[in-house]
């Protein structure tokens, strides 16, 4: 098992992304770095030991960054990391491949170089969402910011299918995010999109609101790219207003100072544990090849989560899972 | 001042209600209570020494469940306490209204009985997030599930002017929520709307996201009804889960459990700090009268939170300066 990293991916690349490398090839996992080859060996050096660890190095001279258009760059630098590790999964020289770079460009580069599943109209991102007492997908988080009911299908059958195939849920419970719990409420789209889903042969749980995602109440929850990116976002500045809070509670006073000091390594591990891409990270769904993006502000730790995590599902064969779930639902569909 | 509250509205009415309106009364705030007669009298009977308070009754022999076709219940219930309340509003008899019913039949009820304001296509229900330095307004939350792009803009004027009016913002700053802060990113709506926003003669941030907004970048974040209560429920999911996460940790050792205890006070208020129902509540902007939204879970505090709210913003003349800040938007756009 090997996972392909762009290792010019990402807000700080390549100083973050080869540190996640080093992390995750220190506990035994092999990575193939793919970026600018004097950048990434000087990082590379910065790690004492680096060198007995199983890390290769593809070249790639040139990058895309976080503010280019994603197909026109994609399409322009063909020998950009993101596209030459993309033709290196497809080549077999990882069984994975795991970028924090700029997601559009990354979703450009899997359609380009490896294609979509058979029957798949658009492939979708999806967020695995560590929960209180179980894991749901949330599909799409960006990739298709307006979308048609039978692309919102599409996302579910996949979410469906890759819960199945990662997480081993025989039969995931899928809902359809709306602005009320009623099987009226919605806007057109959501509208639209209900009774396809009852016929669908999925286990349908309706229209669910925020609250009943971060309770569990389903494995997939689904929504349009632009509404799953508002959430994912929104998730982001409250966790990060509560921690502001938080410590600004526990500053308040002498004693709360004692008693916080105490609680700090629990405290940490739970705000942990609610961080999303240190645990399952964000699959693209829909492309022939296992392929996972990162957030671009993470750091080391994450990366090698992501890594980890696209290892993992490589190794449950998440792709040929997919494909022969897709198959049957469309079969049955018909 | 007097505020009209629809005694018959929440999930828990007019248990909740009433208590809430003897608690905003023992501070001093006059409320007429609509609703039907018995039921209120009954409850008012449980709160000792409630007859020397300002409380009056007004009967309204029916009522709009949660379920029913907002617009449709409206026109069909004439003497439901949201009707009955919204004449009151009309006539004078107080100078605000608080409503935690159905709020689709609360917008219907404010449309059929008061009517919008001048130059107002779509009203739209406001709410006024606490956050840590400041307050933001985040419009629509949930009256219209499908927006046109000059929707969002007026969205944009009435949420400003609704800042500048009730707490003093000269020129309140407006964000668009979108799935990026670049210019170009967005769905068809907010791709449409932004050069939109640009030319309005508002103080326009551009595009936010999530942490944009919890970080208190913008005064007033517009988006469609459908984003704008999803947002809202996954807040209220995400501060539920994170208050699990956090009773967990503190249950999970001895020392724990000893330091949650001394946190246990600053830790409620730190929570009740984030609750936007207790803090300036829900407006609907765009009618002729002052009327507030409350959650259908609202407990009494929430109520008479919602309750004094109301009676801030009126004593702010609210509606008067709305009509006001719109018409010189109106003037000074064409």
């Amino acid at each position: 098992m090997r996972v392909i990293l762009d290792a010019m991916g990402g807000d700080e690349a390549p100083r973050v992304t080869v540190a996640g490398a080093v992390e995750a090839a220190r506990g035994g996992l092999a990575v193939l770095l793919v970026g600018r080859e004097a950048e990434v060996r000087a990082e590379l050096a910065r790690h004492p030991g680096a060198a007995s660890l199983p890390l290769e190095l593809l070249a790639a001279p040139e990058v895309i960054e976080m503010g280019e258009h994603p197909a026109q760059a994609v399409r322009q630098k063909r020998e950009a990391s993101i596209n030459v590790a993309m033709r290196a999964l497809k080549e077999g020289r990882g069984e994975a491949l795991y970028s924090a770079g700029n997601s559009g460009a990354v979703m450009a580069a899997a359609l380009f170089g490896l294609g979509r599943l058979e029957g798949v109209h658009r492939p979708a991102i999806g967020a695995v969402l560590p929960l209180l007492e179980k894991r749901c997908l949330l599909v799409d988080i960006g990739a298709n910011a307006d979308c048609e009911p039978q692309d919102l299908v599409q996302f579910a059958q996949m979410g469906a299918a890759y819960m199945a195939a990662v997480y081993g849920i025989a039969r995931p419970r899928v809902g359809l995010i709306s602005n009320g719990e009623e099987a009226t409420k919605g806007n057109a789209l959501v509208q639209a999109t209900f009774p396809l889903l009852e016929q669908s042969g999925l286990d349908f749980a309706g229209n669910i609101e925020g609250k009943d995602l971060t309770r569990g109440a389903v494995d997939v929850a689904v929504c349009d790219g632009f509404t799953g990116n508002v959430m994912l976002k929104l998730g982001e500045g409250l966790q990060e207003l509560m921690v502001a809070l938080l410590r600004r509670t526990l500053s308040e006073k002498l004693h709360y100072r004692l008693a916080g000091a105490v609680l700090r390594p629990g405290l940490r591990a739970a705000l942990q544990r609610l961080d999303y891409t240190e645990y399952g990270g964000a699959p693209l769904v829909g492309v022939r090849g296992a392929v996972f993006i990162g957030h671009g502000r993470s750091n080391a730790r994450a990366i090698a989560s992501g890594l980890r995590a696209a290892a993992a599902a490589a190794q449950a064969g998440v792709v040929e899972k997919l494909a022969s779930g897709l198959r049957a639902t469309l079969a049955g569909a018909t």
